[in-house]
């Protein structure tokens, strides 16, 4: 049997860290070696998550006592919050220059520092990182990535709004004023930070736009589709809570350009995803469920024709805990340690 | 005390024959009459909907044997299935001419007789009531309700669609091209028929669209846009199923006319809204949530900045059972009766 | 019309405060005049709670500053944290005796000072008034409620548990011996306190038994059903956590003493509550569902056959913020205050 | 690699068919080589369970054309309703007698056939395989399994109660008389039938026991009991309904015999599961959630002493899909086909 690798999650005790604990548990070619959790070091991760009690782990330890030589990590997934993650990667990298990094925050993923400066008020703590960091969205930069030592894992709202659109805006198929993308998802991208706005019986039985017209994915979706298109392109983007726990579902609206009907766009996206293990296109007219991603790495597309002359609805869904986060997470690391792309994570939906 | 006026519901074992029950049994000046129900004719209302159960209540009867002449009903709430109700209104009117009627079904909301035969199909079975029907939108068209004997009351859809837009277009303040409505329904819009796409392992924990580009609803909104824009207006209109009871939330996305603002935008609803009993429009930037109109009449409001210059992001909510059906239904009977127009219907929510 | 009564209610912004200016908001001889909410003080009511947006109010405030006497109240509702309670309303009752209180809190429902010590690990702070308080379980002690100054309303799962289980022990119907009570409430019954294990995402999809063989909620149960019994009993009782907003079930196991079989015992019941106002007993062998009575006053008691000889399984049903809170609060306010007793708190149950 | 094995899946459109298709495309010794559904053949599976439309699988046939020596199958899972299992079932092992069967329906779990006869109403018609069938509790009848070719799967109800009190009855531990099993489902143990109680606005935001006092899973309970104990053994079970979709909590309250209290009964249990792969033993006095083996194989086993002096609270928690039903299967499928216990179905938890 072929050697284990052996890695290391920062920030174990989110629900992004315990999704990358259930992928990697039953990944054949890695160890997991090293759990970090700052405010919960000492405990086990079957306290924290009790789903884990029957499985060997390593206990939860603070970051802050860490030798990084000495772990001889080969790649760390970072799931630490904002801000942080600069700081604690800037030093692990540079104790041990030879770690491979996936980080599942937003810290490193815009790539122009004034952009980064704009929206989040500070300059970069760690632009040379930044200036590294490859964009971890890999149906795009699968071969940047291969030879990356930092990758940026995408967000979740933006991966559901990238699969679907960046093809189309390349293939200068659609009209890029007036793109809307008004996206809902699960409560799980919340987070498991304890706050008022996120119990059960505040959210439960009902739904919601929140951050309209100001929210911060916005300035990854500027910098991609701005990228795909050789010029800027400025979308209208709301994101929804739904009560649920997993999935994103994105609609769309587009107008096609030079008359490209909605039947063409759904051509081009299948097509150019024919191959692809993890995006799957649904038959003209067909619309896709976020439960029918659920726990899967899978992004399902559905491509409609507006009754509107020239328009198109276009729904993109993903598991925002998994193709959003620590499934696409292990999809890079796949690739930056060499398995094959799939390993681990070809796992089917969990429905009902 | 005033005398009390008899009403009947006919199709009372739906969610919505429930929802009127549910309000009528504490409208002071109503007494519940009759209740129809063809196939749990012989059954008891607290049978059908066990809530029921301790209230003195009219058994079901079917339709056929009913003498609408010596019902003696001064008014009747027609919760029938599409088709059904053609022929069912028609008969009683002309047996009982001097009965009231609010219609919840949608064969009577549509003026013109090309446009009904175009969306479902055939010609319509009562014309000259469809030329008689008045469209039952009370902040629209409250002084024509008044007087009518055939109230055709509107889609829980539309509702929450035409309150946020009617007043914007009317005042000529955005643009009619162009404009998204991307509508969250919860499920007992779908009503109470056993399908297996309705049941609960099928819709829990998920999130989806449906009948994307071609929805029947499509057909109101065509009608009552056009008629406050004085020329044809073609909106973009995608309904979703959201895994709650009740509730719609609207996300409008619309570009201000000449100029307009997001707080013009604003300015212009905060005001026509101002003495409206049942909208209520939200303070500049605030979005509105579902949960907080549940079991209520009433439609909140919020309208926010997008950050493309001189759009704007509007986000209405009501509760589809109450305010977009059998409580709009009990707001317009409240009308054509001439009691005071809150009569009954002025609860607060429940939340959580 | 009747001249309003004015009433405060300390500690508005948790959910039995928010239920009580629901029910309060209709109520026909009731005037709102004081809200507090320490740590939201200065805030409004539909800050706090959106649907009371479109409701006038008293802004919020903090009880430190209250001058009792000058308030000039007829009753207050006091749903503030165990231990607060005691201190508030022993300066309350010694500013304004006059004033009567219905108390939400644990404070004053156990009548021994040795059993509240026990419980609670400390002395009583407000003894005396601990000796004057009526318990508030108004199908028990309706007569002393009348007259009461300050009434201690009952807990949602002894509530739940006592309608059943009390006439049947007074009736000496039932062993006392091996009653087991496993009981399943809705999520707000743990509040708005923003608690990791509170979460949507934690709690949703799931279910679970919690404090198990150590609930506070015991102490009364003890109390209540050993005064019924006119001997010490001890009962066996689990309360779960389902992922839903309101409601409380408990499915309650039971022997019928000499022979009684689960008919009589049924019989029983449904005698005694013939004529309650807030009680239904269900045909035999049906069993009750919250959601029927969801948002109403209304408790549902079903009793069925246990295939074992002489054992009977009886399942209760309420609201946990309604009849398990402040709709008994309502019920009892109306008796202290020369009300009827369903003013206000007559509404169906709101369901779907 | 390994040569795979072929099986079938009889009734592979309902949700246990589902589910052993989620399972068996991760096993790595599977070919699914047939798949079933009367009333949806000709359909892919993709069509019936929209998230399997990524994968390669036999397109959904008819039973009745099925040449079931020519199919050449190793294995067969039939999860087909009650009575159709035994016609085909007799059959198959008539035309095909070296298959091996795995059966999911409640058909051949009752070894005694007047028990069989006595509570579903007629005569077994395959009364050779009834003796045949061994009862396919893989940690009560490992031995028997492995060298058996028709294994009755236990139902998911009296899984989540016998693997609690199976080795404590086997143990003397417990007294018989007085045991109550208050058991909670998620939806999906309701099956996929369109039926109008199990529709989402009528089973979500609330709870309700059901069957009670009369429940057919009593039979199994009755006979694994009864034999663990060496005499007659009847229990109390009220099985309830959960909105969530999957898992089941069982709640049981049993006295200790002799004097042996929680803490022994709980020490008992650890002992005996030390080495199960599929079941874990919490620490005393911990209780389990539903949610922590969502999608998993695994059972949790909580004990608690109960107040009552000599009572204790045991609950216990499964996946109703995974080891209630197709994870078992699977599991027996192993120990017949002569592979590791585990294989393909020592997946964690999907939480949250």
């Amino acid at each position: 049997m072929a050697e284990k690798r052996k890695i290391g999650i920062l920030g174990a005790s989110g629900y992004t860290g315990a999704e990358l604990v259930r992928l990697l548990l039953r990944h054949p070619r890695i160890e997991i070696a090293l759990l970090t959790a700052d405010r919960k070091a000492g405990q086990r991760m079957g306290d924290v998550f009790p789903q884990f009690a029957p499985y060997e782990l390593p206990t939860l330890v603070a970051i802050d006592g860490i030798e990084w030589v000495g772990a001889g990590l080969d790649l760390v997934f970072c799931a630490l919050p904002h801000a942080t993650t600069q700081k604690v990667l800037k030093e692990l990298l540079a104790q041990a220059p030879a770690t491979k990094v996936v980080d599942l925050s937003a810290d490193f993923r815009l790539t122009d520092a004034a952009a980064y400066a704009r929206w989040y008020g500070h300059e970069h703590h760690a632009p040379e990182l930044q200036r590294e960091a490859v964009y971890g969205l890999v149906e795009v930069y699968r071969r940047d990535i291969k030879k990356a030592r930092l990758v940026a894992n995408p967000g979740c709202y933006t991966t559901c709004a990238q699969l679907p659109l960046v093809p189309l805006i390349k293939a200068r198929a659609i009209e890029l004023e007036g793109i809307v993308i008004d996206a809902k998802s699960g409560m799980t991208g919340a987070g498991r930070a304890a706050r008022e706005e996120m119990l059960f019986s505040e959210v439960s039985e009902g739904f919601h736009a929140y951050g309209v017209g100001q929210h911060r994915h916005m300035a990854e979706l500027d910098q991609e589709f701005s990228k795909a298109a050789g010029k800027d392109v400025l979308v209208s983007f709301t994101p929804h809570l739904v009560p649920m726990n997993r999935g994103i579902l994105s609609t769309i609206y587009v107008r096609g350009r030079r008359g490209r009907s909605a039947a063409e766009l759904h051509a081009i996206l299948a097509e150019h995803y024919a191959r692809e293990p993890f995006v799957h296109v649904l038959p003209f007219g067909k619309v896709p469920h976020t439960r029918h991603v659920r726990g899967s790495n899978m992004t399902f597309i559905g491509v409609a024709a507006d009754r509107a002359e020239g328009r198109a609805i276009i729904c993109a869904a993903l598991d925002n805990l998994t193709k959003g986060a620590s499934g696409q997470a292990v999809q890079n690391m796949n690739l930056m340690l060499g398995f094959a792309e799939t390993l681990g994570i070809d796992m089917p939906a969990l429905f009902p």
